[in-house]
C-alpha cells in the first residue's frame, strides 16, 4: 500500500499525497526541495540595490493603496444617501481589488506584501530575513501615511468631520469582538496568501501561481463584507497606522492596539498552521 | 469518414469529438486515460496522514467560510436600510467569493470540496473512496457549526432576531419550489465542478484547470443571485445545518430536510449528468 | 524593410505584425495554419455521438441561463425597494456571469455558444456548418423555453405581473433605438468571442484562450449595464424567445423581431469586421 | 556573497534580484534581453498593413469602449432614484470592464492603448516610434467622439440635459484637486500597465502576462471607484475629449486642459518611475 502513489483523486487534485503517518511526513517529494529557511540576518542583502528598489516598490503601492481605499471611502460616507455613491460594497471592491492589481505588479519586485501582518507572517515562515521585514515594514507605514495625506488634502475638512477612514470599533461591538473580527480576518488573508504561494505546489503544478494575486485580492475583499460593520475592517496594520496618524483624533488612537495585535496573532496563527498542518515541516527531517 | 480527425471547429473548442455512434463511444482517445473508479474502501488511506490532513482542511475551509458569509448576512439583515450595506448582492459575492478562495486554497490539499453535496456529487463519480467521502461530510459540518458559532458569540440578540443566516424557505413559496430551487441551484454548482475540474479535459487540454476555483465560486454567486429570495440559497448542506444548530429555533428546522434532499438530488442528478451524456462512459469498453 | 521580424513592441504585444501593403497579407506566418472554412453541410457529422452531445450541452446550457437570469430578473422587479434585492447590476452580473460559467463548462463539448448569435456570427467565419448551426439553435431555443418556464412555474402570478423577463423597447425610446442597441451590443459580443477564440492568436499565443471565457462573460455583463434601460438587453434571440413564449402578451411579441434582426446584423458585422480587417482574409491567397 | 543567486524567497516571487549597489545595476540577466527602444520615426512602417490595422483597432475599441461607457452613464443620471439603476459602481464596472475585455480582444493587434495617456506612456519607455503614437491618439480621439455621438443619437434631450457623461471637476474641489486627481490617478493605470506587460518579467516568467488584461482593468475600475466624485474620472483623453465634443457647452470645456494636462503627466511619471527604479535602465550599460 505505501508504494502505491494515487489516493486524492478528487477535483481539481492531480497529485498523490499518500504519506503513511509517521514517516511518510518525512519522505521528500521527487520534484520539490524545501528551500532553506531565509537567514534572519543577512548583510550582503543590504548593499544590493534590488533590496532598496524592494522597499521603494513597498512604499509606493502602499501610497497608491491607501490613496484608492481612502478616497473611496470618503465618496462614499461623506453622502447622505449611499445609493448616489458606490456603497459600501464599492468600498470594499476598492481594497480588495487594489491588492489584486498591486500584488500583481509588484509580486517580481518585492514579493507584493503591501501589509506589515502579511510580511510579519512571511517572516514567521522563514521566507524572508528579519532586516528586510523590518525595510519593508517602515516602507509600507511611511508608504500609508503619505497616502492618507494626499486624500486628506484634497478636501480637509470632509476629511475631519467623517471619520478619515480610520479604524474603530463600531458602538454595540466591544474590543474583544474587534480583536476577534480583526484576528479571523487576518487568518484568511495570510491562509490564502501562504496557500497561493506555496512553494510546493509552485514545484509540482506550475500553473497554480498565475491566479495567485486573484485570491489573495478576494480574501481582502471578503473580509470587508463581512467585518466593516464590526471595525471598518483593519487587517493591515500600515493601513490602521496612516489613516490614524492623518486623521489624529483621540479615538482613532485608542483602538489603534487592536489593529496590530489582532493582525500580527492572525497571521502567525495562519502561519503556525500552514506550517504544522499543511506543510508538516517540523516532522521532516531537513537535510 | 469515421477516421476523420476535425468535426468541432468552434470557438474555443481545438478538439476533435467526432465519435460514430454506437461504435466510437467505445473508443480510447490517444492522450486520454480514465481513471479507474475509485474503490469504495481503502484500507491503507486511514493509515496515511494526508487523509486527516485533508479532512482538517475541509474543516477550516468550511469554518471560515460560514464564518465570512454568515457573518456578512448579519451585517445586510439587521440594518434597516439595505443600501447603507454591502446588500444583497454583497451576500452573493461573499458566498461565491469564499468558494472561489477556498477552492484555490484547498484543491490541493483535499480536492476543495468544502460542501457535503459536491462530495456526494463526486462519490457517484466515483473520484474519491466512501470512507473520505463521510469523513469530508463530517469534518465540512464541524467546521459549519464552528464558523456561524463565533458569529453568534460576536453579537448573541442580533443574531436571534435577524434568523442567524439559516435557510429556510420564503413567505409565498411553497415547500416544492423551495425543493426545486434547491436542485436546480446545487445541479448548476456540481455540474460546473464536473465540467471544470474533467480528468478529460485536463488530459488533453493542459490549461483548463487553472481558472477551475474561478467558474466554481461563480456558479455559487449565480446561484445566489437568483435563489437568496427564494429559500437564502442552501445548495450547501453544511451550511445550512451548521446555521441552524446555532440558530436552533423551531421553524429553521422545519425546512430543514430540504438543505440536504434538495443538494444531494441535484448533485446525483449533475453526476448522472455528466456520466452518461458528456462522457459517455456506461457505453465505453473498460480496458 | 520587408524581412524585418520585429515593428510592434507594444504593452502584451509580442508578436510581429509588419505586412507590406498589398503583398504581406498574402503572406502565411510560419507557425500558423488558417483552418480550412467548415463545408456547409457534413453527412458524417449527423452520425456521430459528439454531434447530439453537442446539441444536448447546447440545450442544457441555455437552460440554466435562462433558468438563473430569468430568476434573479424577477426577483429585482417584484421589489418594491430595489435596495432589497440584488438590483439592475446583479441582474448584469447574472447574465454576463452564467454566460462566463457555461462558455467555460461547455467550450470543450459544443463550442459554448448558448447564443443563436454566436453560432451565426461563427457560422459567417465558417467555423462550423450550416447543419450544425441550426441545429445548435433549435436546441438553443427550446433550453430557452424550458429554463423561462421552469421560473413561470414557481410564481405564476408574479411572472405574469411583472413582465415575465421579456425583452421590449422602454418608453422613451424608439424601435429604431432599440435595434441599434442590439446591434451594436451583439456586435460587442461576437467581436469579442472572435477576438478571444482567434485561431491565429491561439497558434502563436498559447496562453491566450486561457482566459477567453472571463472575456466574453464580461462583454455580455458590459453590455446589461449599458443597455438595460433601453431594451431589457436581448442580444441573444434564444433568451428573447424564451422569454417571451413563456411569458405570452402581446406587447413582448410586438417588439420579438427586433431581438432577432439587430443581434443577426450585430454578429454579422462583427463577423465581418473580423474576417475582414482583422484577419484579411478575403486578401490571403488561399493554399 | 555577490555570486549568490537567491535573495528574494517572498511570495510569489521566484527570482533572484539580487544586484551589489552600483555595480550589478549593470550586469545582464542571462535569460532576459532588454528590447532596444523603438525608433522615433520608422518609415517603413507606414506601407505595412499592420500599421493601418492597429490603427483602425484603436478607432473600433475607443468607440465600443465610449459608446458602452456613456450610455451606462446616462442610464444612471438620468434616474431619480439611483436605487433602481446599475449605479455608480455599476459605471465604475462598465469603464474598467471595458478595458479588460478591449485590451484582452485588441493586444494582439495594436497593443491595446485605447487610452492616448497610456500611448504616451509606452512612447516615453519607448517601446513604440512617435509616428505610430500620434496615429493611434487620433484614431482613439475619433474613435471615442463617434462613440459618445451613437449615445447622444439615442437621446438626444436626455444626454444634454444630463451633463452628457462629460468629465468636469466637480463643486467643492479646485481645479488643483482635479488636476492631481487626474495625476495620480493615470499614473495607478499606467504604472499597473507598465508593471503588467514589462518584457523583463515576460522573459523570466512566461505566464505572468496571461492576466495582464485583468489587472489593467482592475486599475481603471478602482481609479472610478475613488474619482468619480472628484471629476468624473476622466485618465484617459480621448474619453474626456470625445463626451466633450459631442456634449459642446462652455463649463465642459472649461476644464478640458485638465484632462489632457493630468493624465500626461501621470503617465509621464509612472514611466519614469519605472523605467528609473523598476527597470534601472539608466544606470544599465547598453550593449
Amino acid at each position: 500500500m505505501e508504494g502505491k502513489e494515487e489516493d486524492v483523486r478528487l477535483g481539481a487534485n492531480k497529485f498523490s499525497e499518500r504519506q503513511p503517518i509517521g514517516t511518510a511526513a518525512q519522505s521528500q517529494d521527487k520534484d520539490y526541495k524545501e528551500p532553506p529557511p531565509a537567514p534572519l540576518f543577512e548583510p550582503g542583502e543590504l548593499q544590493s540595490w534590488s533590496f532598496y528598489r524592494a522597499g521603494i516598490a513597498e512604499f509606493m503601492a502602499t501610497f497608491l493603496f491607501l490613496y484608492i481605499t481612502i478616497l473611496t471611502v470618503m465618496g462614499v460616507v461623506k453622502s447622505n444617501s449611499k445609493c448616489s455613491t458606490v456603497g459600501i460594497q464599492g468600498i470594499a471592491w476598492a481594497f480588495g481589488g487594489m491588492i489584486f492589481a498591486l500584488v500583481y505588479c509588484t509580486a517580481g519586485i518585492s514579493g507584493g506584501h503591501i501589509n506589515p501582518a502579511v510580511t510579519f507572517g512571511l517572516l514567521l515562515a522563514r521566507k524572508l530575513s528579519l532586516t528586510r521585514a523590518v525595510f519593508y515594514m517602515v516602507m509600507q507605514c511611511l508608504g500609508a501615511i503619505c497616502g492618507a495625506g494626499v486624500v486628506k488634502g484634497f478636501q480637509k475638512g470632509l476629511y475631519e468631520s467623517n471619520g478619515g477612514g480610520a479604524n474603530v470599533v463600531a458602538p454595540g461591538y466591544t474590543k474583544g469582538d474587534g480583536l476577534g473580527a480583526e484576528i479571523i480576518g487576518t487568518f484568511v488573508l495570510v491562509y490564502t496568501v501562504l496557500s497561493a504561494t506555496d512553494a510546493k505546489r509552485n514545484a509540482r503544478d506550475s500553473h497554480v501561481p498565475i491566479l495567485a494575486p486573484l485570491p489573495i485580492g478576494f480574501a481582502v475583499f471578503l473580509v470587508h463584507l463581512a467585518t466593516i460593520p464590526i471595525t471598518g475592517t483593519g487587517i493591515n496594520p500600515a493601513r490602521s497606522l496612516g489613516a490614524a496618524i492623518i486623521y489624529n483624533k483621540d479615538h482613532a488612537w485608542d483602538d489603534q492596539w487592536i489593529f496590530w495585535v489582532g493582525p500580527f496573532i492572525g497571521a502567525a496563527l495562519a502561519s503556525i498552521y500552514h506550517q504544522v498542518v499543511i506543510r508538516a515541516i517540523p516532522f521532516k527531517s531537513r537535510p
